[in-house]
């Protein structure tokens, strides 16, 4: 042990610091294929406030890296930990602090899992809309620093529309408290949306006052078989303008389709080329909505339409969706991308994605939440070929700059990390990235938070 | 005409630069009261992009201050003139550049009325929610930077919410694009919601890409009078947690409703301590949405309630609401002050206030945005009259504080500009103004842009 952590263990409660190489080589890495991940000095974690500024009162003084971790389920390498870093786990503050009915705000800390709010709120009638698939393990902290999208955001939105303030420690050891508890204010410019998304690199989010809604009611589901990929586009973008506001978008390419029905036989035609899902929660309306999506997919030469009837015809067309994950993981090792363009521009998206296949002769499974033109394009290929895994990358960012030019952004909602550094300054221009360098000089002066992650 | 303004004139269009005192005086000051507006240089009212650029690296050369206007409706003084500033007024720049109904989305140049965007898109079925009372004179590049709210705010959110992405001319006169027009997208710090709100301190918008919802069906509206200002806010507690989502939730303290009376016979009881205004605009489920805000107020003793039967009708119970501002202007001199607190100490806010106004000597008249907690107590004062305006300013300066003691805020929707300058700290405390602070540096070095607002 070297003789600044020996430091650190003193003012921490035994346990909190751990080096056990056993343990702390299981927190190295996050969720994301192909990042790559350093040899860690330790594994703290913390459980209150004061550990977490004590922590950071000592990288300070003594220039240590720290690398933020909630359930690592983030698929960017952003949670990836660099050389001789401490990685600060954040599981262990993982209390509900409050839920307030009449503010409709819950106050959390940030090791808090989604899926425990979620039911936690559900509870008392409310509800906390963001749902990433990784709802039943990522936790709010992490759904924070990255931004976390979902299946509903098509209606309700992402993490970010949710956060009403936050307690962050800085890389100084200090505390700041950004945003508010009040539905509205305007004090002076939004830290709390500059620490959203921020994947942590300008600060240590160690407690969220977030806005609840009241519980929708269950959902109805419909479910559309296309022959054709541009039927099926020109569907979603018929929906969408059409004032019918769907709370679920979500579609399954010909790829995906028979990755699930050979997973799992769903009933799906292998011969398909496009699945639309679309749900609406607006109570006594909702089969009014799902029959006025199906119709227009009709219309559109839809090959098959379903429309659910109740709760659990809906959960069962749905499924195909949720199966996309575990269905893909079979066929090999998997690169997924993360691309959004405007939904008008979905078609040339997936038209390109062909081509980009073909080109470099990989499988490119493409589900995605279509609703949002946020799509995952999953390039698979086989682990233990390296000129694969080669053609892979080039393909993985062909993807990207593809997007780019459809006037699109390569993370819709896994965000940046290491993942998509190199890419991140092409997105946004010189000019952008040096304020936001800029910025990251502000929060974090000696460049000890999260270092060579995102910018 | 000074050396370096000549430089400008001759880079410009003819009439661009405007340095006729009979003019630019006309210019000088916002809609705020009481607030110290300098001797401008000059006002320059661009039309494209290239020429704010000019206006910028110009100013940049000359470390000229340069304030940007829009229509100058805003209420803390942010867009005064400031000694020697070039005054930028964007409102020629008023073009509605696309609307894409696929997307949903609108890109605008920032001097569009708002009013003017309104219509435009309810013309094809969309709608831009973000309404201030102001929204037939005030500009989209305002209420961006004011991050403006309004009356439907309490279900739809503030303007914020709406914005995908901006074009800003930087101090130096750099063009930067900042956000996206993607539904969704994480790539690098939101500076898009940093701009927001930033009242004209850290770039000049000059294009905004707004996101729009699909039409609501036509809100009904339902009013209630209650005896006590207690059992008001218990309504307001009790519809706003029983899961209804009203689209509109307005206040009138007694001191409105008397206002509004003598102003123009409403057939309001003069002895009536609070007025409730609530809408739902959710097609066929509004008349149950509003008769069961209805109901909760009549089982809270409300001594008279009306519930409307159609469009007519809900619109004559919300002129009440929009006769405040004019009937209290009739009787003196304003302050208007901006406070948010969470909705659970609202009561408190205001026994507070009839504190304040006891211990001042001073007519507080409250009327408010009640289902956001955003309320705009008004101190009333005789014009002529130089010890009363030092009182109101006594009992404005006692309001805020009183807020930020209930959890609350400074200002939910006006901003901070000069009026509210010296509270920002005390409301953000010491590091997170210093963090404000060091934002600003990154954006404008030079501090030339709207200098002395905000921080
Ligand atoms: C099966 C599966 C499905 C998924 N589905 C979705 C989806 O639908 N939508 C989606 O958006 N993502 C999805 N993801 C990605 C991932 O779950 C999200 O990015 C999630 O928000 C990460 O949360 P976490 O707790 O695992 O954070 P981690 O992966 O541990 O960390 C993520 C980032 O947050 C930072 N961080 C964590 N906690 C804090 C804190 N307290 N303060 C400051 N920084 C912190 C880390 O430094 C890192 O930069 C999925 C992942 C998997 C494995
Ligand atoms: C009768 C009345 C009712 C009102 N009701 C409401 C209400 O309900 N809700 C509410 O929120 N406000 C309300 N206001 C306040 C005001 O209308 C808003 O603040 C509005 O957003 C200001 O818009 P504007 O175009 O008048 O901007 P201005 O007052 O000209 O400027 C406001 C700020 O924006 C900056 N700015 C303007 N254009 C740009 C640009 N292109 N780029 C960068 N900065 C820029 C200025 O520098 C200044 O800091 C009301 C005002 C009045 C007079």
């Amino acid at each position: 042990m070297t003789a600044p952590l020996d430091e650190l263990v003193r003012v921490l409660p035994e346990g909190t610091v751990v080096t056990d190489p056993a343990t702390s080589d299981g927190y190295r890495h996050d969720s994301a294929s192909f990042c790559a991940a350093g040899a860690p000095l330790a594994v703290v974690r913390p459980t209150t406030t004061e550990q977490v500024q004590a922590v950071l009162r000592w990288a300070t003084a003594h220039r240590v890296a720290v690398v933020p971790q909630g359930a690592r389920t983030g698929l960017s390498g952003a949670a990836n930990a660099v050389d001789g870093a401490v990685l600060l786990s954040m599981v262990r503050m993982n209390r509900i602090v409050e839920i307030d009915e009449v503010d409709q705000v819950a106050v959390v800390e940030p090791g808090v899992i989604n899926a425990d709010l979620s039911r936690a709120v559900a509870d008392v009638g409310l509800f906390y809309p963001p749902d990433p698939s990784s709802w039943e393990m990522s936790t709010i902290g992490g759904n924070l620093a990255t931004n976390a999208g979902g299946l509903c955001c098509v209606k309700y939105g992402v993490t970010a529309d949710f956060v009403r303030g936050l307690e962050v420690v800085l890389a100084s050891g200090e505390i700041v408290r950004v945003g508010r508890r009040t539905a509205k204010g305007v004090a002076g410019y939004d830290l709390t949306r500059l620490m959203v998304g921020s994947e942590g690199t300008l600060g240590v989010i160690t407690q969220a006052t977030l806005a609840l809604r009241p519980a929708p009611e269950p959902a109805l589901t419909m479910a559309a078989v296309f022959d054709t990929t541009a039927d099926a586009m020109t569907a979603v973008a018929r929906i969408m303008a059409s004032g019918l506001r769907p709370s679920l978008m979500e579609f399954l390419d010909s790829h995906s389709i028979r990755a699930v029905q050979a997973y799992r036989d769903m009933g799906l035609p292998l011969d398909a080329e496009a699945l639309l899902i679309a749900q609406s929660d607006r109570g006594t309306l909702a089969a009014a909505d799902v029959a006025a999506m199906g119709a227009v997919c009709a219309e559109l030469g839809a090959a098959d339409v379903a429309v659910a009837e109740d709760a659990a015809e809906s959960a069962m067309l749905l499924q195909a969706r949720r199966l996309v994950n575990p269905a893909v993981e079979e066929l090999g090792a998997t690169l997924v991308d993360d691309v959004a363009v405007p939904r008008a521009r979905l078609v040339d998206l997936l038209a390109g994605m062909d081509r980009i296949a073909a080109e470099t002769g990989m499988l490119i499974v493409c589900p995605g939440h279509i609703g949002d033109g946020n799509m995952h394009p999953t390039v698979v290929f086989d682990r233990g070929d390296p000129a694969a895994a080669e053609r892979a990358q080039v393909a993985f960012d062909a993807i990207m700059s593809l997007a780019l030019g459809l006037g699109g952004t390569i993370t819709g909602e896994h965000g940046v990390g290491l993942l998509k550094r190199t890419w991140l300054r092409q997105e946004l221009g010189e000019t952008s990235y040096a304020l936001q360098q800029g910025i990251k000089s502000v929060f974090d002066p000696l460049g000890i938070l999260n270092p060579g992650k995102v910018l």
